[in-house]
């Protein structure tokens, strides 16, 4: 079926004040809730990057997988985890990013990716974009290059988008919330 | 393809001492890198649930999205998330669960699932059971029923799965490992 923003928009639930007051939440767990809404959003996702040269999708923990997997499984694609910190077995490489106070780490497997291979990154939402930026500082250390960042939904008031592109990657999103 | 017990074996990593001395972590990331795996893994478990009652796949966060969430696109059912506390906004529920030293909570959303829900609970792996008869506690909660759960791996010497039987929920893995 044809991708309806109105519909996958009227799913899509926000929550006022949560994580912390003045934060209007986008909560998307009721488009895994409906077959309908997912899979309008995985196919156009799916399609988008249909008969590209990507060779690997980077899915960032944990909702970012939820989209990603079907992506890859329907793309014939690696799909290769971002994860916070302490959460991957084996050799890894971690790269840090700001958080409103203090930072995070997020790491990868050092095998993920390697020379020559064209990355996507996907995550759920795009904010700040630290998530994004610092998996793609990983993904250029093993050698590799990213394609595209792209994720569901897009905060432009919060500028990581712009970030983003401003690092030379391309960005797509699906819908844009104004405000925080 | 056929499914491969065999082949699904050899793409996963056993990683020794991790994330403590004296466990063998079956690392289940390079089934991800691996496309021609995660059909074969998916693909089985989306064949054993066509045709079911079931109405709900409750997938726990986080290697447990990653499978569950393909399964919910093919099988055209709703997927609800089960995840660590403080991770899912608006009203929820919480059950704690024992871990070696203290304990752990998981949470779902109030309206994830109701009475008359018939639930296929998803996880990645089962060791000693917790985070699944954690999950069964919170589904009965909201007024639902389990009808089974499911795993890729199942490590039977920390006889999760027994407890869970047990428990009067039904458990299918694809993969058994020896040890801790």
């Amino acid at each position: 079926m044809p991708y309806d923003e109105c519909y996958v928009k009227s799913v899509i639930r926000t929550v006022a004040d949560w994580p912390e007051k003045g934060v209007m939440f986008r909560d998307i767990t009721p488009i895994f809730k409906d077959p309908k809404a997912l899979r309008m959003v995985t196919d156009d996702f799916i399609q988008r990057y249909i008969g590209t040269d990507i060779t690997h999708i980077a899915s960032i923990d944990a909702r970012g997988f939820l989209i990603s997997s079907i992506m890859a499984y329907h793309l014939n694609l690696p799909l290769v985890l971002v994860r916070k910190k302490g959460k991957l077995p084996g050799k890894t490489i971690q790269a840090d990013y700001a958080l409103e106070y203090g930072t995070a780490t997020v790491e990868m497997q050092i095998d993920a990716v390697g020379p020559g291979d064209r990355v996507l990154i996907f995550d759920d939402l795009i904010a700040t974009g630290g998530t994004i930026l610092a998996a793609s500082t990983l993904i250029k250390e093993l050698g590799a290059s990213v394609y595209e960042a792209a994720a569901l939904i897009d905060l432009p008031d919060l500028e990581g988008s712009t970030r983003i592109q401003d690092a030379g990657i391309p960005v797509h999103t699906l819908l844009a919330y104004e405000g925080l």
